[in-house]
């Protein structure tokens, strides 16, 4: 053992005793669970130890701690992020918040939840459900993920085009800070302007400004109904305007989703209901208090331009139509392993952007299978990576990149920036909003230990 | 002319050359009007020149030269703020933006706006009908205020409860930072999570952190149809109690307003349609693809409770019923000069705060009139002062805030902090959230030259 390894053991049997009995770690194979996230990105070594916090105080000891030492900390929820934003690597401590996983109350009379950091996603949306509300933010992940990692990344989901992100629903959070402060941003009112908004500028920082121990998060009621349409386009482009002249007609449906014909080919191959047929798939969902009606008025929409479309109120018939969507993932999984890239641009550039993708995987030879959350734009292009020339790789995703931004969008609608697209946030923010990042990073964590190397 | 007046002077020339030729002006008459806004407050002496601003380079030249002289900049929109916001005294320079009022482009394909900040809130409005959207965030100043100031100020209106505040509209800002570096935030993409949101940072901040000199804006559609319900209830608590019921039954209207029987009272004065009965109204709207059916269903559950309850589909009939809700403001106006308060309190305890405020006006003998946008719980509570002891005044706005508070509740739901309730802010962030912003506004503007002494 060398001096500074016997330094360090010390350091970390304080940090044992800071917290509370049995939550540190340092058992390899814990330390090895903890150094990744879903994106199969992995950094340099292990970290030190994890840290599985049970309470505000562990979470307040650990980052006191780290600030003596200049111990790099990463929080970590469940680790579903795809890009390498909880990637843990040699001389840091992971800061696992998964088992502060208690929902404290739910309101309903306010329409709000007060919950801790490691509850599941979908965990909420069930408790709310059961006083007659629901939790919208949902992302695909939503049996896995944390509130407080769907907080840090300002989660997207299918239900964005009409409810928004995660930090729409966002009202007030308990964060500790960089120096082990703890403070509570934001409100239990909707509606509030004293003061900036920390809230939002926490959401979203990947934990690189603040550590998010509690949240109090808006719910709404449950919908008295919902719809269901699908239609089926000869192209893209079709599509695509068809999913704008829904919205343009005023109709607020509360799920717009595209899928691409090679994503429909590989569901088709998996054994899914859908055929092979090269045409690209619309699905739509209404709720609410008028859902039958303005289903209808949807469908209407899809028919004008689709080679086929149809509705639906009955619940299994729309779970049929629901299995296309949530089939296409595993699908494409099936066949290697993808990199799931989630650009956005501007809705009236979707169709450029799926033609483009269709071209580049043509050119490069790389498979590119493309869905998207057609209302807000937001396109998740699957790489193939699995069994392909890395180089072809390389360039396929790039060209992925450069495309959202030459049609004025973003290099990341929903997974965040992590490790995996920091190089490419430059180019997308340019230098001085990159300076002004800086800044606020050293205003928040100076010692810059809250998961340096992420994010900015 | 002292020593220091004349190097003042030299300097102010300096910047007369750094603009556009004739936007600098030291007149007297020029620079009291900027000196004050609408809450009438005042600070010590004039500012020493106003700035109108013509285009971006003005603002960069007016910002970089009060960086070198270490002169604090006040930006100004229209100056229909109620909070002494955009207030300046002695020593300043005001940068009037109200001149850079161009609507620079509108994609009704994407259903965003790009607009200088200086463009009237309804312009923007009454320029997007003509494409068949329109811009929602509509405070009732929204004829005279700008799009600037609004985004300054986060302004609310009678629309949030459906379509949510101005910030919910703002997709990206360019700024001019305290150096006078020109930022561009955001996106054209409604969603998008590279980077830090420093949109949402700076929406708010009342030009302590950055000035705003455009903003790229989320259109909606026209609404298909309207519809609109007016009720009478007995008592302050069955009023509230009625809103609440509405949204817990998953409807959404785009309006839930409430009036309290004194301010009924005052319409009734003034001569407005309705009834001195001591009662309390409450005003609905539905708007979109099912308004007919919805405002029916909201129009049920007031029904309940309500002594009486109307509602109609009929334009003409529409605007009768809210032509009360618009009554409110002048008809209290009239009895004398009013304090505006803006507190907001959790949605359950509306019934609550509209009770106390009654008990605190009869407490302290200064009339309190209540108005509140129910869906967020927003109240207006306005505080004759005109004709009234100061002292009981002071004490009756204090308890007004103090009960926000005690509700769980904030001191500002959409006008700000501004200059007039700086005192009651600590009492709702706390000492870590306060150190906090100061670290923002050092990390932002390090001078401190951005509206010193306002916001925060
Ligand atoms: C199958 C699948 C489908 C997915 N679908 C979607 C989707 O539809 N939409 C979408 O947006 N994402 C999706 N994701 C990505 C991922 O699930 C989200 O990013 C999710 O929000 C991560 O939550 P987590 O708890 O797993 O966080 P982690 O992966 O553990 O962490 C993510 C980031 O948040 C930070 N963090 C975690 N918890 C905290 C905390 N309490 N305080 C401060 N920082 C913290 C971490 O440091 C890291 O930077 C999907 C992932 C998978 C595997
Ligand atoms: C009759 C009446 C009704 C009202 N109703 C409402 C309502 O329903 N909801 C509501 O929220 N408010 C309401 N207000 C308050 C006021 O109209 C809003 O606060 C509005 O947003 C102010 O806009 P303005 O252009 O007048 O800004 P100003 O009053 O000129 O400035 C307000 C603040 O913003 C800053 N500022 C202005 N422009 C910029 C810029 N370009 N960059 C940076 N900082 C800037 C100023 O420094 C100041 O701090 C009402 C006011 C009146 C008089």
């Amino acid at each position: 053992m060398t001096g500074g390894a016997v330094a360090r053991a010390g350091e970390l049997a304080a940090l044992a005793r800071a917290v509370r009995p049995g939550a540190l770690s340092t058992d390899p194979g814990d330390r090895a669970r903890v150094a990744v996230d879903r994106s199969g990105h992995r950094q340099e070594g292990l970290p030190l130890a994890v840290v599985r916090a049970g309470a505000v105080d562990d979470v307040v000891a650990t980052v006191r701690w780290a600030a003596a030492h200049r111990v790099p900390v990463v929080p970590r929820g469940a680790g579903t992020g795809l890009a390498g934003g909880a990637t843990a690597g040699a001389g840091s401590v992971v800061l696992d918040l998964g088992g502060m996983d208690r929902i404290l109350a739910i309101h309903p009379g306010d329409g709000i939840a007060e919950v801790e950091p490691g509850v599941i996603t979908a965990e909420l949306d069930r408790a709310a459900r059961e006083v007659g509300l629901r939790y919208t933010p949902d992302p695909a992940s939503a049996a896995l993920s944390t509130v407080g990692g769907n907080i840090a990344t300002n989660a997207g989901g299918l239900h964005c085009v009409k409810y928004g992100v995660t930090r729409d629903a966002v009202l007030a959070l308990d964060l500790v800070l960089a120096d082990g402060t703890l403070l509570r941003t934001g409100r239990r009112t909707v509606k509030g302007v004293a003061g900036y908004d920390l809230t939002s500028l926490v959401t979203g920082s990947e934990g690189t400004l603040a550590v998010v121990v509690g949240a109090t998060l808006r719910l709404h009621p449950l919908p008295a109904a919902t719809g269901t349409a699908a239609a089926y386009f000869a192209s893209p482009e079709e599509a695509a305007a068809a999913c704008a002249a829904v919205l343009d007609a005023g109709l607020r449906p509360s799920v717009l989703e595209f899928l691409d014909a090679r994503t429909l080919g590989a569901i088709h191959r998996a054994g899914g209901e859908v055929p092979a047929t090269g045409e690209t798939f619309v699905l739509a969902r209404t709720d609410g208090f008028a859902a039958a009606a303005e289903i209808e008025a949807v469908h209407a929409v899809l028919r004008r331009t689709a080679t086929r479309a149809e509705y639906t109120g009955d619940p299994a018939a729309a779970d049929r139509l629901l299995a296309v969507r949530r089939a296409a993932l595993p699908a494409v999984e099936r066949l290697g392993r993808v990199l799931i890239e989630d650009i956005a641009v501007p809705r009236s550039r979707l169709a450029e952007a799926a033609g483009a993708l269709t071209a580049l995987a043509d050119r490069t030879g790389v498979p590119v299978f493309t869905f998207a959350h057609a209302g807000e734009g937001n396109i998740h292009p699957l790489v193939l990576a699995g069994g392909q020339d890395p180089a072809a790789v390389r360039e396929t995703v790039d060209e992925v990149f450069r495309l959202a931004l030459r049609l004025g969008g973003t290099i990341t609608g929903e997974h965040g920036v992590g490790t995996l697209k920091r190089a490419w946030l430059d180019a997308e923010l340019g230098p001085a909003a990159r300076s002004l990042h800086v800044r606020i990073k050293q205003a928040l964590d100076p010692l810059g230990i809250l998961n340096p190397g992420k994010a900015i």
